[in-house]
Order: C-alpha cells, then structure tokens, then sequence
C-alpha cells in the first residue's frame, strides 16, 4: 500500500504493531478519512465447536476495521461500546471484507458502522461501533 | 474437569473440536444448565496497534462462555446478535475470567449476559448474546 | 395516503389500531417491501427532565418504522433486540423523520437500520432492529 | 417520596419537569446512589397495531429509569448507546416495573442494566445504557 495520505499512515503505523490483526492475516485494501476497507482469507485454526468459523473472528476483523477508521485522523479513539449481529454462518476458507462507514463524528465520540462480506458477496455479518474520543496522537 | 453432568459432556465435545478457543487458551472451570465459567491468559500477540489487547479477544473469550452457557442443554443454538461494552484496557499477561449466566430460555430465542473480569476482579467488559434455537443435537 | 400496493395496505391496517403511534402524531410518507418512511413533530408533553426531548420519543418513531418495514409483507413479526445510539438533543417542535431499511431478510429473522434526521436533515439517532417471524398474518 | 437523602432530590426535580414520563404515569419507588426503581401501569392508548403493548413504552419505562439512575449524582449524564431485548409481550393494564442497577461509574461514561418486570414477576425486557458525562450539574 503506497501512503499517499496521512490517513494511510496512520493505519500503517496502527497496523505494524497490530500483532493479533497480523495473526488475522488482515491486509488493509483502502483507507480514507473515517473510512476502511480490510479483508482476510479463514483458516481451520479458527473454527468453533459447531463447525462453523468462531464469532470472534468477523468480530475481530471488523473491530480491526473500525479501530482503522476511527482512529485514522490521528486522533486516538478507543472502542466503548460495538454490537454484531451475525447473518450468515462463516466457513473455512472463507475470504471476509469489512468495510467500516462513519455515520457520526463528534467531538467525543463517535459512530460507525461495518458490513462483513464473504466471496459471494452475502453480508455475513453487521458491526455497529461507538468509540470514544481522547486528545493523545497515534503517530507522532 | 469431571464430566460429573450431562451439561459438562456437551460443553467437552464442543471443546474438543474448538480450535479456536483452544488457540486462545481457554479452560473450563465450571459448566451447569445454562451457565458457563472459563478463563484464559492474554498473550503476546494477542495486542493490537495501540498498545493494549484487542478487543476481539474479550469478545472471542465472552463468545465462548455464551457458546457454551446455551447449548449445553444438548439443543444446537446459534448466536443471533451480540454486544460488548468496554469498560478497562486489557494488558498482556492479565487472565481473564468469563462467567455466563442465562436471563431468558426460550423456545425459539435465549438470552445471556456474560461479565469478564481480570485477575484483580475488575469487570473489563460486558456482553450480552441472544442466540436462536435449532432442534438439532450436539451429542448424538 | 392511496393504498397503490399490498404493502401499505398491511401498514394500514396497523396503523389504524396503533393508538400510541396515533398519540404521537405519526404519518405515513412512504411504503414498500421491506421499507418505510415515517415523520412525527414533537409536542411540549414529549420532554424529559433535563430540558430536551425524551429518548423514548426518538425510539418510539424508529420501533414505529420498524414494525411498519418487518410487517408490510403480511408476515407477522415481533421485535426481538433493537439498539438504539442518540447522536443530537431534539428539541420541542422539531419534526423528526425515521427511514427504515431492510438489511436482512431471513427465513426466522430479520435486520433493519432506521435512520432518524430532524428538520435540518441531521441524523439525530441510529437504530438496529432484529425481528423474529412468525408464520401469522396480519391482515386476513 | 420523603427526600431523605441528595440523590432523591435530584429525582425529584428531574421528575418535577419531565413531562413525558408524567404522561406514562411513572411512580417513583426508590432512589439510591447509582440506583432506582420506578413503576407505571400500562394503559389504553399505549398499544401498538398488533394488539400488544407499544415497544416504546417498555423502553421509555426503561430509560427514565436509566436517567434517574445515571444522573443522581448530580452529574448532568446524556444517553449515548442503549439497548433494549424484548422478552415477553406486555399487555393493556399490565403492571410494569423497572429497576436499574449500575455496572461502571467511569469518569466519562457510565454503564446501567434496567431489569423490566410485570405484575407476575416475570422479565419482560432487558434495557443497557451507556450514558456520557458532563461536568453541568441539575440541582444548581
């Protein structure tokens, strides 16, 4: 990803430390302000008891899209409150893509909203975010 | 753990083929009908981009607890909406500790609240699951 | 309103019984499948405590749009979960404005957004709907 | 109410101009630190067009509760995110009760679960609130 804007950099920076979002295989396709698009292919590593891949994993692929889109101004925003309802059952091999929206930026806070995609193109799963804004930077 | 109830031989045969709970390093302490206690130490690579744990992991630890709380009446449930609230920063090598309890049981829907706590018994996170009831078995 | 297809003519009926969205003064701007836009202007009796609008008032209008969206193809449902994020105080005689979108049409459940905007077209809340289907009717 | 203590004196004033929850007809029953207790009895022209009672007044029960609740203090704190799961339809004359209990009284934020029971003692809702700080006060 070639950092053409100081969104990117932001994320660059988040995403180089992000052990767990690396141990996702996450790779960031998009960022703008507010804005992310991120997306990873399921291994058997994360499946669940019933079959079916774990709700942790779209949770925490699309927390990571959030945490992208949030924070990406510069501005650290920690994650308060988020809600997922699960549509679609997720498999192994599945290819995920979140897509993270900004419906409200506030001073304070601030919300979000991320559909999870599989390869069909079926949303598999909506996130809903709310994060709370503090005055510390990510970069420097 | 004993399987002293038909609760807890549910709960180890989900277990068993939870590769992914088994990846975050959870242990049961304590199943009964419709409740669930089991917890977990955060590692290294389990942060994110800013320096503290990810959020996905005490969603990922609360999802099993909520797994595990409604279905072990051996009656397949499938998790419908879920949310977290987060109330303190997780830090590498702090155990974590999830109990689930059941406030409805439904025919068709049942709810759970799951309260995760850290080895200095402070709540760090909130979560409430409403899962979808199949007649499929776990256990045949 | 003219009764042009099958879905108004369900909100119709349900509107016509719905004594509490009558005492809030709502009117139908529009219905289709799986979708409804509503409106209501905010009378003095609807404040809280604190010198603005009540939140249950915000809500009421969404749940309103809400029922009126998962309803309309004559397929009876019931709320399950909803959420709702307040993003602007509302004020005494504002007109509010809730727009309802089917996100998922599910055989058991459904999932629906409502945008809620006043009279400055600024969204003042944001609620997440998740209805179960039942296999009643709701006009003969 | 006697106002035995400072944290029914701010109710009491909240109560004082809240018209909205005048008209639900919401009868105080107890008021601690963090903590309170309301009712209401639920009438005619609170249905919905479905023959049940109106999920709005379920959720306004339950957030004035939440607001009683949250800003006894004497900490102005708004509403941000709240939840609510239906469990049990209400019906016309029902009694309903609403209790809400603090979970987290951070410096920014708070987090409050209202328990909503009927006249039979059985659950018919589970409310969340998150609510936002301020540094205004009520009772000046």
């Amino acid at each position: 990803m070639p950092e053409h804007n100081p969104f990117e950099q932001v994320v660059a920076q988040m995403m180089k430390d992000d052990l767990f979002s690396q141990w996702l295989g996450i790779q960031v396709l998009e960022i703008n302000e507010g804005y992310s698009k991120i997306t990873m292919q399921v291994r058997p590593e994360m499946v669940n008891g019933l079959g079916i891949v774990h709700g942790g994993i779209a949770f925490s692929l699309a927390d990571s899209a959030f945490a992208f889109a949030c924070n990406n101004r510069n501005q650290l925003s920690v994650a308060l409150d988020t809600s997922i309802q699960f549509l679609k059952p997720v498999h192994v091999h599945d290819t995920l893509t979140a897509e993270a929206m900004e419906l409200h930026n506030g001073k304070s806070t601030g919300l979000y909203l991320i559909k999870i995609f599989n390869q069909h193109q079926h949303m598999i799963a909506l996130f809903k975010g709310t994060c709370f804004r503090t005055t510390k930077k990510i970069v420097a």
